[in-house]
């Protein structure tokens, strides 16, 4: 099989679609002999700087209504654990950024963490918001707790994730999750299929 | 095989997405033993009314060069005619209204008629936003083309339009094409293969 470029997986917390994206991505790109590149973002704020949109969609009228009927039936659809937090209670921010620190030190470590944040959050109704909360999930991918919880509060670490998601808006992101396959973007879980169908035919 | 719901088809002609959908959705509801109902509406209408939301996707920063990519490449994922009239040039209005029309006196021709206006806008590069052009057209699935043309001048029709609207945001519409399936929505062309499966093993 020819080795072809990584794909790269951007994603934020807050979206349940990145979690079903996140059980799947990289056995997807295995069977095509490609690696992953995560790449975390915080999507509220690169919205709300580059698109100006303000409102989660799920306060919107009709948009969240459909996304309240859809994120449960693609859980089903990906057959992965559903029993999310409050997307409203929960703040990306400290799981995102330590994220960042994690995958500095060992980038095995890091997607563990991600994808066990992302079924805390969505599959086991763990609200990941705290500090505290993330170091614990930290330690459980061998990450020194202590050292990650400082981290957390420092000003280095929160312009390192400010910088992920400026880079994203320059790579052309705006939603999650987003992969670029082949210098190409996609938009969204259920374009998984796509994606695959896209390495098997190289493109079209 | 058991005999199931209509599928609802709601869609409006500025949406090249729409298009793709148009040339599937008969054949894929009639492997399954259904019937398609075809839900015109105008989107910017409902969008603005009720969403808020003002700009052209097209025009917005990110999502708009998003969209530019992916809607030469669904053409060509469909297998479908590209050749697009500049979506901003384009006036939907007119033709959404004959539609109306015409599925009133022929439900059959009318859904030829919305085939063949997606193809002549996103496949040929006609532009139809003139009501002459829309007469035109409706000569061409037989319609009346000097009653059309007086009709898409009336108030009464041009009601009908919003009535339509206002009817699809009551069933939670929002974007095109949208699909009914079994009382589920089901929004982007992209979902058609998942509509495929759900119609395949009786949902999940």
């Amino acid at each position: 099989m020819a080795v072809g470029q990584p794909i790269e997986f951007f994603f934020d917390f807050i979206s349940p679609y990145g979690y079903y994206a996140s059980t799947r991505i990289d056995e997807l790109a295995a069977s095509h002999g490609r690696e992953v590149r995560w790449r975390v973002f915080f999507m509220r704020g690169l919205v709300q700087e580059k698109l100006g949109i303000d409102t989660p969609i799920f306060l919107l009228p009709l948009k969240g209504e459909y996304f309240r009927q859809d994120v449960p039936r693609m859980a089903r659809y990906f057959e992965v654990p559903y029993d999310p937090v409050s997307v409203l209670d929960f703040n990306p921010l400290p799981a995102e950024r330590a994220f960042l620190w994690i995958d500095e030190r060992d980038p095995a470590a890091a997607r563990q963490f991600a994808k066990n944040v992302y079924r805390a959050t969505f599959g086991e109704a763990r609200n990941l918001s705290a500090p505290e909360a993330v170091a614990a999930e930290g330690a459980r991918v061998g990450m020194d707790a202590a050292a990650l919880l400082a981290a957390l509060g420092t000003a280095a670490l929160k312009e390192k994730l400010a910088a992920a998601t400026e880079a994203a808006a320059a790579r052309g992101v705006w939603g999650t999750p987003t992969f670029v396959v082949d210098g190409e973007l996609w938009w969204g879980a259920d374009r998984l299929a796509l994606i695959d169908e896209w390495l098997t035919r190289g493109g079209w």
